[in-house]
């Protein structure tokens, strides 16, 4: 095996959309992930609110690049780097290469309140979106059997840390689920009571969308029964509820569930590549990569996805969303392919096609430079991108078939309350 | 509310369906289960081996009786009775009876072995079945990246404890995964070189059908690399396999992977009934019920299902499968209703539709009285049998779609490595 070897840590988007710019080349690519499959995180909301099972947004990683007989993928755990041999460290081995590719992602960042983490989920795996799928079901459960009306009050209240894009589409889903799916099912109490509140730190909802979007999102939540409190902050966080911060003035919220999705920080790679490689980092611990996405000084790694920070095309850091991470992705994996050629190399240019963001069954909001649409034709524009995209991917036209039957019957099939493996005791927040 | 009361314990086969026959009857009911879904367990060996998803074969109970007025639903676990006062209690309430059914069912069986739970797991939750298609895929993982030969055949060699229904198809599953589905997978092992070992005391397979099919049984296990091992007992189970006793011969076998198919009991109500009510219970601490399901001297508590030993028909207890459990569920449920019409009740007769197990995914052995069929027929009838009922059950005919599909295409979608919430380790076994 002389063949020029390609290590790529992380099967997300960045990673796997390098794997296949790879394949069958004439280079022999290893793929390491902690994980056996890929997942589709723009849908994890999805899996939260009980629309969709976890199997349904996530494909084995072996399946996906199976028919490339130069890509192998391995399960393990990349922990360090060893740049002077040119080497990988995982828990129990090492790998060698020649092109490094990084594609680890980011995690929350709960801004060092790491005790808030159990308090307040986050939204980034298969495993935080069935725990909060659990605790949000569980909350109208413990609401149904409360007589206390101060209790069950606090149970049908639910907080939203942060009104980005992933903030916007959970408490969109949580009124859809309070005002819709749950109508007919409780006997001693109206799910529509739920109070769901989004609290954003910015004076807008979704701050990367230009401000009209941001206030057609905050006038759909309305109208699913959300109240967005802006400008406000989450300062503490306890097993009763939060303390929001608003200006001068703080409020402690009784609630029994608060969703975290507030912030996210670069993981853990970031660090070792400062370490080992002389990576600069950027606040968020994103590593600010040269314009073909190589480490300054490194010319054989190279960061894509939300662990890179590509700041030479509009000077700002390009957003944190899978399309940027997929053509940062096939950019590497093309200019691998071309430097091994002897073919000039271009830097990266990101292509915008568009920002969406989803509030509930349908409506939506969506930009697409100076167009902006707002409402059931942006919803309908979502729903094609996202779908036609998992259609695409795995021939996944069953999920398209089953969001459709969701769709027209209001129905949220994979609402389940599970938990770790063994548990056999009811389960209480 | 002078309604009369009826409290369900359990919202398996047997107190759903007796739940659905008190549905608009003039009494007030009361469903408590410790889970918010029913589940289909006769494919939760699926969703063990990556077919199906556990939303697929879960449907949550509140949908399931939404229509019937008359019945509530409640999370709870009911850990203790009051007979003089008619109260079911739990553990942070107690809910008062005029008749009782208990419907708790039965969960696995070590021997007095519990330590091997952790080793061995049973297939009777949705964390079961999760937790054991985590270690088959990861097993599949790990012999991927070990180079140590005698290692990776302990990675590659699964001990199936059971010959019943559950192991047979389990290992067929299993067999199926090993030949078909990752085939085309790995680059360091070949899949097809696993081993797979059903461990059965009994001289033959699937105790309970007549001996031909047993046979065939067999066979078609064979034919998928399926090695049964018969009259043979699992006397011990550690980190490095599972210590197999023949006659007087002993044989450590190494093997990473350990499913436990092999015994049930009864689940702890029937200990409770045995104290509050005087339930004689049999070994496997079941309860002897009278002729009406009733426990003896305690005309207003009816125990159906798995919990129940009935011999008054055949003179053996009627086996632990859901058909006679849905029939004594909707038994007591008429019963109750013709009691308070003052009309004769006549005692539980058990109408045997015929016996079902699957063998991989295109073989089957099937029982009808004196008819007995094996292989593609029987597999036929297995999928339309249990198919319908999920489709009849929910509506849950994209469930039948994609299982053709995947039959069709080979595909195991749900094959995803999965664990308790907020693991971002690789998960080792």
């Amino acid at each position: 095996m002389s063949a020029h070897r390609v290590v790529i840590v992380g099967g997300g988007f960045g990673g796997l959309d390098a794997a296949k710019a790879l394949g069958n080349a004439p280079v022999s690519v290893t793929l390491f992930d902690r994980r056996n499959f890929h997942l589709f995180q723009p849908l994890l909301y999805q899996v939260a609110t009980g629309a969709l099972s976890p199997g349904e947004i996530a494909s084995p990683l072996r399946v996906v690049l199976r028919k490339y007989a130069n890509i192998e993928v391995l399960l393990g755990e990349v922990v360090d780097l060893d740049v002077e041999n040119r080497q990988v460290i995982l828990s129990d081995s090492r790998a060698a290469y020649d092109d490094l590719i990084v594609a680890t992602g980011a995690t929350h960042h709960y801004f060092g309140n790491d005790q808030w983490a159990a308090l307040a989920p986050g939204l980034k795996t298969v495993e935080d979106a069935t725990e909060i799928r659990r605790r949000i079901l569980l909350a109208f459960e413990m609401a149904e059997r409360e007589p206390d009306p101060q209790k069950r009050r606090s149970w049908l209240t639910f907080v939203i840390a942060g009104g980005g894009a992933t903030g916007v589409e959970l408490a969109g889903a949580l009124g859809e689920i309070a005002n819709d799916t749950l109508r007919w099912d409780f006997r001693h109490i109206n799910p529509a009571d739920a109070q769901i509140l989004l609290v954003e730190g910015e004076s807008r909802l979704l701050p990367p969308f230009p401000p009209d979007l941001s206030a057609k999102a905050e006038r759909q939540l309305v109208s699913l029964g959300v109240r967005s409190l802006l400008g406000a902050r989450v300062v503490n966080i306890d097993a009763e509820g939060v303390t929001v911060k608003t200006g001068d003035c703080e409020e402690h919220i009784a609630a029994r569930t608060v969703l975290w999705a507030a912030g996210v920080r670069a993981s853990r790679l970031g660090k070792v590549l400062a370490e080992r490689a002389g990576a600069p980092l950027d606040r968020a611990g994103r590593v600010l990569v040269a314009p073909d996405l190589s480490v300054p000084g490194h010319p054989g790694i190279y960061v894509v996805g939300d662990l890179a920070n590509f700041p030479h095309q509009t000077g700002k850091p390009l957003p944190g969303v899978a399309p940027v991470a997929m053509q940062q992705g096939r950019y590497v994996g093309r200019l691998i392919r071309d430097k091994l050629r002897g073919r000039p190399v271009s830097p990266f240019h990101y292509f915008n096609k568009g920002n969406l963001a989803t509030v509930g069954r349908n409506r939506a909001v969506a930009e697409f430079g100076k167009l902006h649409v707002a409402g059931f034709l942006a919803w309908f524009l979502w729903v094609f991108v996202h779908l036609m995209y998992l259609v695409e991917f795995e021939n996944r036209l069953l999920v398209l078939v089953e969001w459709v039957y969701n769709y027209i019957t209001r129905n949220r099939g994979a609402r389940l309350i599970t938990r770790g493996e063994n548990t056999r005791t009811p389960d209480r927040a």
